[in-house]
């Protein structure tokens, strides 16, 4: 068993990442720290978690083993300067601090995407969690980046779930707005490209050239699609290349390759990324899915505190998928 | 052609009625008040009126015959204390200000029920537009009512959709909670209770016993869907009940029984309202659907314009509807 | 560890099912049987478990310790005619042929509402599942049921998710016709009022009277909502009635009181029933809200499993919910 | 006034032809033909033009001026096989089955794209309406195709509401598969590649090169959302761009450019078409939106018509959005 303390307590990460942890078989968690609700029911503020936890919010840690930053980007560096952790304290931190920019002072964090990193996150004490779309998308161009042979432009649409842009409301979260609504943001410039260019070039594609990534609003609450392609020109044969992609996550408890289309619920509600794969108009064509709080977020956080602890790398994650 | 003026543009009631009254052949829109939004286009704002108009917000009116008041509960009596109207200028209320309190000063709002009230009205300078969830149940009773028939407690169940609850985002409005949710609220002490049973009492049914009223949010944008109930007893019999109900609504351009169960759709972006009647363990059962919008807001209040200058009572309502 | 065996393995109780027993730590799949299916890979049908099993349809049973039947309504007695199950197998049926008709020659089917019949189930070689809207409703009644407080008619609208109807499509269930809609069926008239009336007499109520409920259809896939009122007079005081079912809910894992007012996702994929309780006009309304797949189904069933075979009641059932 | 007839009266686009046409001030609709639902009312198929007709469905035309066939794709054919029209009626197809091969015997069908061929349709006998991915697409590209600045491939995502896929329940339209979902189909191989191409080729692109088009499902009923974009490379400024578009759809009533990104919802139940436009990477990005049923389908069909007889090309077509 291992004490866990989350900052951040209130917002849906480290809802979500309540809702896994209270279920993980080797996990305490001693503390939920939020500044505004210190004193109140967690209950409260998750109110799905009646019956589940008769926790309070703290406003401190006391000695934990880990402690995930669920702070929103930005925040993790100033709690960090604020806040003397125990010594030996691991941390991840679900925001984007240290995913482009991994020191803290003479702390490294290690980029947490298991599927790619999985010996350095084993032995690290320090875990910056991908995005979502870039996790989303990462997955489905790991496998080419590895053996170097993505050697065009990358086109990318990815639709992302409301949670996606949190708790507080706002006119393009508005239900009235949102409802049956689609809508285009930050086309081509969206933050998640840095992080997405910088894990296909460390995996070993050393020509990697423009990503064009049109990020979409969607009017759904969990997950994200995404329809990526680039030219192919048969360097892998189809059979080959579905091959590849199986080998290259046959160690992966959580990444898919299906061998029919896909359809987003598939993966709601679980930790699980499913890619399918076409050949077209000299194309390869690539869908990818997950859940943006789970793989995208909190499950993606705890599969990495499993691999930091030594523990099967998906206790506490094989989640009944609400598939409805 | 009339001059009309519409204060408090920015809502989503003034929206809806610039919506129908640019295509209404009678209106000339002269002003869109709007203290935040003045000198801003209307299509920055409303945007899916972008191509349909040119019109710019301004501080306040000219010389209108006709005035909407789309304020919001509580701020109608405020504007009218803090401007003085052209002589002759015919005010429509949308909030509620009215619609229990008819006075204002020696002015006398009449409640603009037009299926009620319709004779009153034509000849009314000042007109309290029914609230939404008021309008949809009260369509259901007024036929009853009007002969008395209603002898035991009102049972009623309704939903709204997410306009209703107006443009501001908050809790209960955010995408992520709304989406595939529904909830109850101010069970059995909703607002509009007042206006309803005033209504029934009016309409002739002068020994009303309680109206139990259960309202809902549901996870739609528009409409209203009603299912109320009380204790028959055979007073009519069934095709008598319906007969008379056909009778009553025959000069009514927007009310109509449907022979067959009632989904909300089919009255969605219409000026109509459905009602489908049925009898079980001796209570009659009806459903009754309007778009909250449109019958239960600023449709309504064009059709007491109407009314009140003298055009066809229809004249600029029969919409399209959108139904799906 | 049992041997577990389900029929009619293409629908949705029991993808359901093959959900919550693929990660219950006490259950081997030993077969899922269908005709149309035989031999093709489950994860072909219920697509997003793909990575979670490699199980293949088979057209039937080898040695269970007990099987579930998922057959649809009708089909479960046919079921049992045409197939003669190993001695000692036992069997939970979710269709709703042995509810309110126990007995198939001489086996008799325990109503399995654990929460009423937990001893007898305990002992139990045969139970019937409860329905979705029953079980919902049932669980809200049933404290007031036991001390015989229910003296008057009882007014009930519930509303369910799209699950509810299976998997067939229709015109109901067609995307185009439910997304944003609302309606009503079978009002007064549906199926599971008798096994709500015959529940809650069962539980002590003897003079139960008339049971007015309203089914509605809602545009959202997961979840039954029930708002349900019944005359009340101060037979217990309001605190004196929310200890009462604190208390006559203690020993049940899944069924909780909440202070607050509930939404409908705050059970979406959890095995919990979550009841809010006020008092207004001389009624209780209780609001109740389950998963109709989980608790209003298959999670039901594993419940009913677990207390047959002398496992912890809540074993594999502590199920991460949705939330969102 | 001109007499209309309507083949095919049951499906989707009829529905949404009758809705506009029921309030055409110069069109009297004299058949509505069906061959299974000859002699029932039309509002018991569409029932939410309850109260708006009294319309039956007959088997067969009388003596029009005009026919519009909506029969699905590939019937259309068919049906003026068996059929021989009246002499001097007009045709207008919102099949598929003449937007390519335009020869039927001796008639010629004119490409109903309005924006692009309206001095053609003006003096047309025979128009082939486009197809609703094809409109929004085409829409985006004209006027570059007009200028021949397509110089290199077209990069398509578009998203289409269910009603694009009719009223025939489905697999991939049952609510319960398609709520909160989303997923791709036809990669790179949809019909209305072809449509498209010629168009732009026609147009006055010559060297028109790969066109890449993943179409998707999205979990809205009505309009389709479409991302596009080319290589720049500064052939216009951004100013000379927009100020282009803008100029070249001047005299055209239902397309405008808007400077603020676009959200589906502002054209749903409109003719209109939205575009807006940015440049980012060395590509133009053109977002398009529109109501696959309106300006996708019927309500394209009718602004065909009013070319076709002389009307203003607007009339009956300033419909009420939605918005909501």
């Amino acid at each position: 068993m291992i004490n866990v303390s989350i900052a951040g307590g209130t917002g849906y990460t480290a809802g979500e990442l309540l809702r896994i942890l209270l279920c993980h078989p080797e996990v305490n968690i001693e503390s939920v720290i939020s500044t505004t609700s210190a004193g109140k029911r967690i209950d409260s503020v998750h109110r799905d978690l009646l019956g589940d936890t008769d926790l309070i919010y703290s406003d401190t840690f006391k000695n934990p083993d880990v402690i995930f930053l669920c702070l929103g980007h930005g925040l993790s560096r100033e709690f960090l300067e604020n806040n003397e952790l125990p010594v030996g304290c691991k941390i991840i931190d679900l925001g984007n601090d240290f995913r482009n920019q991994p020191m803290f002072g003479n702390k490294e964090f290690v980029f947490g995407l298991c599927e790619q990193n999985r010996e350095e996150i084993k032995k690290a004490d320090y875990v910056a969690n991908p995005g979502c779309f870039a996790t989303t998308i990462m997955l489905a161009l790991l496998p080419l980046a590895s053996k170097n042979l993505i050697t065009d432009e990358i086109h990318i649409h990815a639709i992302t779930g409301s949670t996606g842009a949190g708790k507080r409301p706002g006119e393009t979260t508005h239900f009235s707005y949102r409802d049956n609504n689609i809508s285009v943001y930050k086309p081509f410039t969206h933050q998640h490209l840095e992080e997405i260019g910088n894990t296909l070039t460390a995996a070993g594609n050393d020509k990697l050239t423009q990503i064009n990534f049109v990020p979409m609003r969607g009017d759904f609450t969990r997950g994200i699609f995404a329809s990526i392609y680039t030219k192919w020109n048969e360097k892998l044969s189809e059979e080959e290349t579905i091959s590849f992609y199986n080998e290259y996550y046959a160690d992966s408890p959580f990444v898919f390759v299906s061998e029919k289309s896909i359809s987003l619920k598939e993966v709601v509600n679980t930790n699980k990324c499913l890619l399918h794969i076409e050949f077209h108009n000299g194309y390869i064509h690539i869908t990818s899915i997950t859940d943006n709080l789970v793989k995208g977020a909190s499950g993606q956080a705890v599969q990495n505190m499993n691999l930091m602890f030594g523990f099967d790398e998906s206790l506490g994650l094989k989640l009944k998928g609400s598939s409805f």
